[in-house]
């Protein structure tokens, strides 16, 4: 039985209990946001280790961060070792988007050795696997597809990133009236690619009964792809990404029919003048399902810098009411990134979830501020810098400019805190 | 006659001509906006080699960049070195905050060096000046205070803050009800510790006519500093704050009046979801000048990311009005910057601008975006470099992070384009 099946037969798993209490949420609310499909909890039952999470209204947004090989650097220690950087700096979740070396093998060590949710996009180590074996992937069976999802799954993955709304129907409009960036999902070009060659409807698409039957079985939460996201700020809100956000509303509702968990992810590039409406269209189309978002950035003229674009879409997504964020790393459009690239995408898009639960009034989301600016008020270094979101990167900076001031380098004595010294005010 | 007194009299200056052909607007418009004072042109008559800007309405959102010395660090040296990085970044003003050294010097070298719109907060020189003479800015009086702002404007400053607003009913609202945070603002804290000192109103408040003759003579722009700007987001939007809103405004209506150019200065530490509301109260209290935002930042925990916090609060400011974004570096709250922390406060800022003037629909702001999701989709490397924000970042990342593809190292020939080359879609 998947988690959304038992809340709504009303028994509160242990993963609920925990949920509810690291997010200080009535159990009772909280069984019911998850079996109204508002919440989800990924946690396959082959997860053994997993320190389960909830995702979606009234909890904190959460941030995902996606690691994984690529053809160019396939070492499998380089990615464990991206995984400890990603729990260090403390994301919620991480995805393995491996397409070099041994996916298997890959996924099945870091399943080992993470208790964050894990999540996949199924189909990548299918294109890796078929190009190994110098045969196709647009020339494979939907039947074998789902021998690979089975697989995976029964690997313990706890979300599956599946690009099921990209139809024959979108492919036309994209066909008849050409985008500025076309399709930048890796998945969706995939499942594109496989619907030109073989000239059907997307298999995920009209076998997704079969799907649905295999995340009941692990309680795998589909995170439904969105192949047809804008990847320039020209094409963001189109015909073609609406056309698709409605056939993945049907499927939220087929999801929930099945009792298998599932969320909606989004775009993407966008004007931050789209970024609310989205949020909102998602939410009301999806039925309150989890809304993913991935970034979204603000421009698209800053590559080396989109964990920031990123962070500033990211932000005004939460407050309207995304629910996960994807991380974006300074990387993004350049390259495969480095740990240090993990690093500063994680702590960017931490920020911007946490600016966006202040916005939404998630509970306590003020709290942490609150103690920050009275220790800045007392001059107290050392309280700041246990409160603070990154306690090694306060000290470097304070270390690169002592002062001989109690205060910072910043103002020496003259910070306002001395000039005013003794005012009650 | 200041640039304002000009465009209503229907004289078209070289400045205005010069904006009007960079920003793309018909100089009668411009000619209007200047007028009303929905534009300033900072511009003193003594800046010889000054390349003119205009801040407001319809116009891109200007970046500045704070430098300057402090009672640690008091090199000329370094800040002229930091004067060069913020023209190289592309900052479109500079702001000299000095507290360290000889500031007339330092003041007088850097206007000298800089072809952008220069401005301080004169107050800062006083205080330190009379700290090295061992006496106490708190027993000075009002006349000294106009010598050295007329000093000041005589050797070339664009603009300058002015904290004006902040008054003694400001001041007994705070000691009635305690904030947070206090004050935060150095110019505001001085001029408190003035008031209470001296038990008396706040100085450049009652010789505000005198603070205008000044201003018209050189053409000076007037930034009305505010002095109690929230400095925690427990903070923000509260009484003490709106109040002195209130009065700025008033004396906005008295710069106009006089014929003298003049902006206003705003948070400071917000939540996300009051920044907006600050900016459309701002507008409108104070009658349409530009508004110039320190920040927003929208979180207090994350010292070492306040470029980031910042860049998020700008970038919704900006969408919504803001005029003028002042940078925040990566060092704010921990130390005085140093070149890299502003040359990343610069690009932060420089983002939230770009995405700003895009979402409030500034004339041919997404060009660039347009050009660059073409060059991304026709693998262009040499062009999206030549587009992007920062080149030299651009190479550096993906350098470091080779392939064998002519794609990128994150999917090789798995990238999208590759996946569907030929695809018209």
């Amino acid at each position: 039985m998947t988690q959304v099946i038992k809340a709504r037969e009303g028994i509160l798993t242990k993963e609920l209990k925990t949920i509810a209490r690291n997010e200080s949420i009535e159990e009772s609310k909280l069984q019911s946001l998850i079996a109204r499909g508002r919440v989800v909890i990924p946690a396959n039952v082959n997860h053994r280790n997993l320190l389960p999470i909830g995702i979606g209204e009234g909890l904190r947004t959460k941030v995902n961060a996606n690691i994984g090989t690529s053809p160019d650097f396939d070492s499998l220690q380089e990615e464990l070792q991206k995984l400890r950087t990603v729990e260090k700096c403390r994301a919620d979740t991480v995805m393995d988007l491996s397409t070099g070396g041994d996916i298997s093998r890959i996924r099945r060590e870091m399943i080992k050795a993470t208790s964050l949710p894990f999540g996949n996009v199924p189909v990548y180590q299918m294109v890796v696997q078929k190009s190994f074996e110098s045969q196709k992937f647009v020339e494979m069976e939907p039947a074998e597809m789902m021998e690979y999802i089975a697989m995976q799954a029964e690997d313990g993955v706890d979300f599956m990133t599946i690009h099921a709304g990209l139809t024959r129907r979108g492919l036309r409009w994209l066909e008849e009236r050409r985008r500025v960036a076309g399709i930048v999902s890796r998945g969706g070009s995939l499942m594109a690619g496989w619907m030109f060659h073989q000239d059907r409807e997307n298999p995920f698409y009209t076998h997704f009964d079969q799907l649905l039957e295999i995340c009941r079985r692990y309680d795998v939460t589909l995170s439904l792809g969105d192949g047809l996201r804008p990847g320039s700020l020209m094409d963001a809100t189109d015909h073609g990404q609406l056309e698709e956000l409605m056939v993945l509303g049907e499927l939220v509702d087929r999801c929930h029919h099945a009792g298998v968990q599932v969320m909606v992810e989004g775009p993407g590039h966008l004007p931050l003048s789209q970024v609310e409406i989205n949020i909102k269209l998602q939410k009301t189309l999806c039925k309150g399902a989890p809304f993913y978002v991935l970034g979204p950035i603000v421009t698209d003229i800053a590559p080396g810098y989109d964990h920031i674009t990123g962070a500033i879409g990211g932000a005004l997504a939460a407050a309207a009411g995304a629910d996960f964020l994807c991380y974006v790393t300074p990387a993004e459009h350049l390259g495969l990134p480095d740990e240090e690239s993990v690093k500063e995408g994680i702590m960017a898009s931490r920020i911007a979830a946490h600016a966006g639960d202040i916005s939404k009034n998630i509970p306590g989301a003020l709290d942490r501020d609150q103690a920050m600016s009275q220790a800045r008020r007392d001059l107290d270094w050392d309280k700041q810098k246990k409160i603070c979101l990154d306690p090694i990167r306060f000290e470097q900076i304070r270390k690169k400019r002592s002062t001989r001031s109690e205060a910072c380098s910043m103002c020496g004595d003259f910070c306002v805190y001395k000039i005013l010294e003794g005012k009650d005010i």
